[in-house]
């Protein structure tokens, strides 16, 4: 291994083909960190997981706080939008990308991965398959944001795992502004959920999805309101599976890191106005320092 | 007055100091459209008001909703994004440009006016003005995005209308999602809307300023909901005084067409999937085309 990968991955993210960090011989560097984006700061509660299943790695998040959210904007923006976050990691050296929003997993992993020389993972495959393992009748609701639901990317996902199962998606856009709100609990949120819920209800799902990263923060009251209404069902997100998936594929391609000096590194393309608050209420522990970035 | 306004405009745009569109001798040509921008569609509920006191005037409006919600953002990114939509309607020519949005209102507006040669309104003047005028008491009570409250643009203009008034603004960040999902009556928006007038209860205010362009639609349970919590509260909106005003400037520089050729033109910087619907919850009457155009 050598240690000029980063500036490889930099000279071929500036001729517009990004090309990952890998050396002459096409191999990618164990020590460089594992490259997580976002559209906000959603995509941490994928962080604290790879944290927590691969505690070596050092970790470079990037949030797009500048451009946030981009659950309301067309395919093709989103494209455009998650190639400059792809580009601005690989320029700085990773050894694998996850696509830590359901977004941009959803209309863009296929460009990305053909952009890219190294792993490049989503959240909605592994969801999908954790769905379905988790499901004993193969009726999944899921819940998310417009464009992710839009792209019908969770019944594609879901129907190329099992062509069994059916699949009811439903968008609840309110639900990413009360988490940024910290509303996590009370009356609000609660109906909130109670209302995003019915039509899941009413399809008879067996187990709900968060098919958005900023869901699992809700998650109590969602698999309260759930088991309320629907009694016994599941409820996954996609983190969890994403970061044992990640896992899985670090030690199939020999580039996980043994070692226990593992190191979350964070940058935003805007400084949101209750960052260390926000950070603390995904990551827990002290507010975070944070790099400010220009895409 | 000459057809050259919108080439020179250009020009002027594209030297950097966008210029307006005066002629030789520095005068505007009334046959121009008013430019009027927002960081996405709230700013309709004051163009709907502007086409209501000035049905002879054409309009053009932008909304950038590529780059929507500006609240949330830093005041530095914000002026860069304000100086964008203003050049782009500069650059079309417009006789006039009204910030149809309280956050660019808040820290911009000052930016805008030095940039350009022709008249700037914002929102948050005419506001404050007429909160001191609906007041008896002279305690006003302002619900705005959080980067509208942070700057404290309206306790500053409320202050120089009346030094003897007392302020107290609270962030209401639920309130935009709320009403672009249309979720507009109901438990959900009663009970957010509750949750933030209660430190303006507690402030014993008797005058509620909508700081914010969406915030007209949710004025029915604004009210109820503070008559219920305060008893006799007045709620003022913006979009109406700077409607009024912006006659009054247009009619002081011989700006005004009195025809009634109105005619409303929609740009925006990304299609957003839900634009007719909100077009119409916004405007009323039948979804509107729209341009998608590239800052």
């Amino acid at each position: 291994m050598d240690d000029a990968a980063p500036e490889s991955g930099e000279r071929n993210g500036r001729e517009g083909r990004a090309g990952g960090a890998p050396d002459s011989r096409g191999r990618l560097d164990p020590r460089l960190p594992l490259g997580v984006f976002d559209s906000g700061l959603g995509g941490l509660t994928v962080v604290r997981e790879i944290a927590a299943a691969l505690p070596g790695e050092r970790i470079l998040y990037l949030g797009d706080t500048a451009r946030v959210p981009y659950g309301t904007r067309s395919a093709a923006t989103v494209v455009r939008y998650a190639q400059g976050c792809a580009r601005a990691l690989v320029d700085r050296g990773v050894k694998a990308l996850v696509v830590a929003c359901n977004t941009v997993s959803a209309v863009a992993l296929d460009v990305l991965r053909a952009d890219l020389d190294l792993p490049v993972i989503g959240v909605i495959e592994p969801g999908a398959r954790a769905a379905v393992s988790a499901s004993r009748r193969l009726r999944i609701g899921v819940l998310g944001t417009t464009g992710t639901v839009a792209s019908g990317a969770y019944p594609r996902a879901v129907l190329s795992v099992s062509t069994r199962a059916e699949i009811v998606a439903h968008p609840a856009p309110l639900l990413v502004p009360l988490v940024e709100e910290g509303w996590l609990d009370g009356e609000v949120p609660r109906l909130a959920v109670r209302r995003y819920l019915e039509p899941l209800a009413r399809a008879d799902v067996d187990v709900i999805v968060l098919g958005c990263t900023h869901y699992p923060l809700l998650r109590p009251i969602i698999e309260e309101e759930a088991r309320a209404m629907m009694g016994d069902v599941q409820v996954v997100d996609s983190a969890h599976a994403t970061a044992a998936e990640l896992a899985g594929l670090l030690a199939e391609r020999s580039l996980a890191i043994p070692e226990p000096r593992g190191d979350i590194e964070l940058l935003v393309t805007d400084r949101p106005r209750s960052f260390a608050e926000v950070t603390t209420r995904f990551l827990g522990g002290p507010p975070r320092e944070v790099h400010v970035i220009d895409l």
